[in-house]
């Protein structure tokens, strides 16, 4: 059996071009025993696989050129020499970013048994959602009533910070690029303010306008004039949990940082990065708590869907266009 | 009886030029029941009033334009109506920038009675000691054996930070600007960096130099490039604790933050701001701890003296032009 796989043929400065990536196919050895070989049905593209394009280790190994690439990915286990994955199961692994796996045991987890799409184990109930949940509960410590910011706030892990901020927050603030991804945040109760065509000066006096009193949590996935702007309306002894700076994701040379950390000193605001990973002890506490809701449709959450492995090269980059609105996924 | 005392008579822009300083002279009142008459022998300049000379509230509320300015000072009562303070006590008090003060008992604090000139209190055992103190300890939780980086590390606050890092602490190094500064901190074991003329790529690169294995802990008084080259050399799990950003203290257009924020993610580092009148209440755990050693010769410091309540102006514009060693004090 064949397996085509996508890999990157060198370190890209700045937006990856499409050449990047190649599709590849190898004749798959026969099984081992204790391995699986698993169709995938569903392929994740998240924002920090940029960073592994790179060559430099930070808190991932950065990609091999020319292996295979990896990512979340879901699929059904066809072929199996592993007795706690028989054909036919549904499992969850980060060998993505190809059709056909060849896996042991120890690299895959059942998928839990929610009344939800398969899929939602790759986006509200998977990594994203995850990290969702632990930025605003474990590192920015929300309280009940607290005011909450989020940057890219429709986005897979901004549209469940929203919603879970909102079930017990004071004012929740979404900020977000397009018309439709404002009007999502505004049908769920989230003031939606766009940062298009703004300086950090204007996005600030929206957000103040917004929430005159200032944030307590704010959630972090832009950096650049988000940060600048929300630093600008901290409260007293706020928090801010830094998820990611997708805005310099691609950039060759890094740009200057908010010109107004003073804010920091006068509010004693804590900023803490994190690493969803660092935390995935806490994984069956999430699921436990944000499962049931996302099964009864309490929580709604968007997916943007592209079909067949070879859109994955242009499902990826198109994260880095603000185009997707919540999960980025494709079928296959 | 009269007072002479500065007031400022306008809104600095940058940096203050010497004619915003004015001396004025009142006739004191006679003194109300419970109010002492203070002489003052030891005023304090310190980074932090100048925050308070803009006409907007950060954390402590701005200087009053042609009111008495105010600050820390020392000094002697020479008239009691108030029983606590008797005519001779050595109290502690905000009245500093005037030689006379006229106060309510609730207003002093008694000089605590350690050996050690009585100025100290104004420096390594007052408010830049307690900051020191705080920052290190309740802040950045310093854990046995971290590695340490200061900046302004031979200024009021950084010199007591590396003593006390350096006392428990892995590899000490100390950022400053000038030879004799350097000369200082090496002389107590500190691995001293200087600073000038340098970017934060160079600079980063001799941080590098001197602590290969990186940071676990950075105190913060300057910020700019100081910041920027800490950053690229945290460990993974680092606390920044923000004291004070002087760099950019009489900036008019505010400049710009470090560009290397990723780093905040990458190693999943806390910065936190904080204020040293937050944490007052452990001011005695503070003087237990840090009092003996000081009396006995373990700590050192150093002061930087000017003579005569006019010089006040000039000692607090030195602190900007980074001319003074240890702590700044005006003695009268």
């Amino acid at each position: 059996m064949q397996s085509r796989y996508f890999v990157i043929n060198d370190r890209p400065q700045g937006m990856p071009e499409r050449g990047l990536f190649e599709l590849h196919t190898i004749e798959l050895p026969s099984l081992k025993d204790g391995e699986v070989r698993v169709r995938n049905t569903w392929l994740s593209v998240d924002p920090y696989m940029r960073g592994r394009m790179n060559g430099i280790k930070t808190y991932v190994e950065p990609f091999e050129l020319n292996a295979p690439l990896e990512g979340g990915a879901i699929g059904e286990v066809i072929e199996s020499r592993n007795s706690r994955f028989p054909e036919g199961s549904k499992v969850l692994h980060n060998a993505g970013w190809r059709d056909v796996a060849q896996l042991t045991g120890e690299a895959l987890d059942p998928l839990p048994k929610l009344e939800v799409p398969e899929q939602a184990y790759l986006g509200v109930l998977g990594m994203p959602g995850m990290t969702a949940w632990t930025g605003l509960n474990l590192i920015a410590e929300m309280r009940e009533g607290d005011n909450v910011l989020v940057s890219a706030a429709s986005g897979a892990v901004g549209s469940l910070v929203v919603q879970l901020a909102k079930a017990k927050g004071g004012t929740v603030v979404g900020i977000a690029g397009s018309q439709e991804k404002l009007d999502w945040l505004e049908s769920h109760g989230i003031k939606a303010i766009s940062y298009r065509d703004k300086n950090a000066e204007q996005l600030s006096a929206d957000l103040k306008q917004a929430c005159p009193e200032g944030f307590d949590v704010y959630f972090e996935n832009v950096g650049d004039i988000c940060l600048e702007a929300a630093l600008t309306n901290l409260r007293l002894g706020a928090r801010i949990a830094i998820c990611g700076l997708i805005a310099r994701y691609n950039d060759e040379t890094p740009g200057h940082g908010p010109s107004n950390l003073d804010m920091v000193l006068i509010q004693r605001a804590h900023i803490q990065g994190f690493i969803v990973l660092d935390h995935w002890s806490q994984y069956p506490r999430f699921l436990e708590e944000v499962g049931p809701q996302v099964a009864n449709g309490e929580i709604d959450y968007e997916e943007t869907i592209e079909d067949g492995l070879e859109r994955m090269p242009d499902a990826f980059l198109k994260l880095f266009e603000g185009s997707n609105r919540g999960k980025m996924l494709v079928r296959l």
